[in-house]
């Protein structure tokens, strides 16, 4: 029998939690699987005294959890103390620097300095894993690097962000408000007490970020600019999209164009009929597409203690079998720029909402401002009569050039007889 | 840079040609991903003279497939001959007897002789990988072997078959008889010649006993007496299901239960709201369950040249970069009797359609019966009026006892006024 493989825990919150007991509780398995022990033999997190429910009485405790990094009974620091700066930056550099191993699942970590991480893991000939960083449970990170390894990936897109499509469902299902269903989801968990993280998007773009780097073998960039989350989602859109044959998600995406890589985080529609349409409440889905494989769809969930855990120990197995693999796929030196399509160079179908006045010529006045601008409309919705006051107008626009679609919308808002910043949003025929 | 890879490929047909394409274009991609070059150095097929479009010229021929097992050159074998005996298997044996790690393509292959070759991979310390022999694109065998590695399995169950789902899905959509959709699936290359492998449910039952014994740690058992096709799938049944909030899938199901596991293959009705019941056509669907994970599910194309290709080439790309697994997960001498629990020990509902005479008294006759076999009736449908004729008679059953409801069923199929042998099928609340 080889040598246990030790690892060292840094961070006993719901995740941390989790890990040390799933490690504890399947043991013979772990064993079995990796044909060797696995053993945590060192724990770090900032109170001692907390109860955890959990067994630490036989493991080692340090209060600062760099000294993880410099412990010579830990050969695999497990960063679960999140952020991406501070202690978990300096936690993870400093134990790869020292020739350990790291398994993370901090994602803010990867998406604003992955590409340094990359350098770093290298230089040291060590593993940097962080399957839990993406989609939870979800082995996507495995599936990206080595299960579609021989495609050229042409797109990556999902549903990145529980607590979004949680809201998004029961939006959809009772037709309630963003901002009372939000403050339901709080209260029950699903929403943290700032939500601005998960609502406003930046969540589902730092996953983006890192699988987009995995899929096209670039640097990982994190930009704000295209990041667009779900606070202005209105009961009414849930209503159109369900009567136009739609659902609609919040979508991070990233795909290969002849101008770069087009990322972007925004809620969209998806045809009723595709099947990440059916992923409801707080479940992920990602699809990868290849050259080769086509469409692939990956389905779990994305977030809570347990599924978590299963993502992190997944990355401990590896490494106790043995398994190495560069962190974004391929040699960091090898990584390119990722240059960004503009989003201007869309081309897609959209949906767009406006809340227009009820007086007669104003849906010659938009039709003719979308006509100059060569953008097709295919369906016209309205419903309600109000004279002379707000009624909510929807049009399918046909695939068109997003330039120009972005340039129709604004000279529409500038009518007079619109009376709201209008609702654009794409449709992603997936 | 390490030496390139060396791969003798066996067989070029559809999955060969396409595995021989896929390595040839994208060769700097693979060298970059598996940082080495990989390199085709010999091929073997049955007609040296054949065009296949391929670019054999600077390739060394075999006519003898066996002469790949003893080539110097050949790193790595790729068996796509197909067949459960014959060649295949001697290749296999052979290639592994001589210290070459082998990758094929052959769910009969390994649903026969799999613990066999378990066995002879791990005395010769070579890896036998088969990512492509279930669900072909789908990266499921290394969902399965490690990115839930952490996990106790408690179910694996999906859509293994896209003839089938393809029949399927275009008698639910036209309304038209399993015959006549068949017929046009041939024609189209969706359905082979002779069907009986895919519409009879082997083809099914051979992918469901890997995934079986892969995740709950077995030898691998195929028994034919727990797989049913569907060719005795009514459009009415699909009718029916529509009407009722369910999808009819054919389905392999494998469960962890106290008295075994339980594997069954089988037309199944799931609720509509379920993403497996969105995979239409010939698309492929996996459900994994894990205590920690929770369900993931998998989506992608089972079979074709290219996404098989996908899977042949993901398994080469993990061998290049020297990652080493256990055919089936854990140690071959670990392997447990796969112990199968008795089909009358599920436990769930069912979808019941008689062909019943129009006459009174008929239905309380049936709901007498089932009442004395303690199965309860969710909801009754009859269709249409035809007094002293057949007309079709469906029930939803509560979850009961299956060894009950087989009981009823049986004395059911007995009265005067059943005509027809009753259609039975699970309910799997998915």
């Amino acid at each position: 029998m080889a040598e246990p493989l030790k690892l060292g825990i840094a961070g006993l919150g719901t995740v941390g939690a989790s890990v040390f007991t799933l490690i504890q509780q399947q043991s013979s398995l772990l064993e079995q699987r990796c044909n060797r022990p696995v053993a945590i033999t060192a724990v770090s997190a900032r109170d001692k005294n907390k109860d955890r429910g959990l067994a630490l009485q036989n493991i080692r405790w340090f209060d600062d959890p760099l000294n993880l990094a410099h412990d010579p009974e830990t050969d695999v620091v497990i960063e679960l103390i999140g952020g991406s700066s501070g202690t978990a930056k300096t936690l993870v550099e400093t134990a790869l620097n020292a020739g350990k191993d790291v398994v993370t699942a901090n994602k803010a970590l990867l998406a604003e300095h992955g590409t340094a991480l990359a350098f770093l893991a290298e230089q040291n000939a060590r593993v940097l894993a962080y399957e839990a960083a993406v989609a939870g449970g979800i082995p996507i990170i495995k599936g990206l690097r080595e299960g579609l390894a021989a495609n050229n990936i042409t797109s990556v897109y999902g549903i990145l962000n529980g607590t979004c499509n949680y809201i998004l469902t029961e939006m959809r299902q009772t037709g309630r408000a963003f901002e009372d269903v939000l403050k339901e989801a709080q209260e029950k968990g699903y929403a943290e007490a700032d939500p601005s993280f998960d609502v406003d998007g930046y969540d589902t773009g730092h996953k983006l970020a890192i699988l987009s780097a995995l899929a096209f073998g670039t640097e990982i960039v994190f930009d704000e600019k295209n990041v667009r989350g779900i606070r202005n989602v209105s009961p009414l859109d849930l209503e159109f999209a369900n009567e136009l044959g739609y659902r609609l998600k919040l979508l991070g995406i990233a795909r290969k164009t002849e101008d770069g890589i087009a990322q972007s985080v925004e809620p969209c529609l998806v045809p009723q009929s595709s099947p990440i349409a059916a992923i409801d409440g707080v479940l992920n889905a990602v699809n990868l597409e290849g050259d080769f494989v086509g469409p692939t769809l990956f389905v779990g969930y994305g977030a809570g203690g347990a599924p978590t855990a299963s993502a992190v120990v997944a990355d401990i197995v590896d490494i106790a079998r043995g398994t190495r693999f560069p962190m974004l796929g391929i040699p960091a030196e090898q990584l390119t720029p990722a240059r960004a399509t503009p989003p201007e160079k869309h081309f897609g179908g959209y949906y767009l909402r406006l809340n227009v006045v009820d007086v007669p010529g104003v849906l010659a006045d938009i039709t003719a401002i979308l006509k100059d601008e060569d953008v097709s409309v295919e369906s016209v919705l309205q419903r309600g009569r109000d004279p002379g006051q707000g009624v909510p107008l929807i049009m399918i626009l046909h695939d068109s050039a997003a330039g120009q679609v972005f340039s129709a919308v604004k000279k529409i808002s500038a009518l007079d007889s619109v009376l709201e910043r209008p609702m654009l949003m794409r449709i992603e025929k997936v």
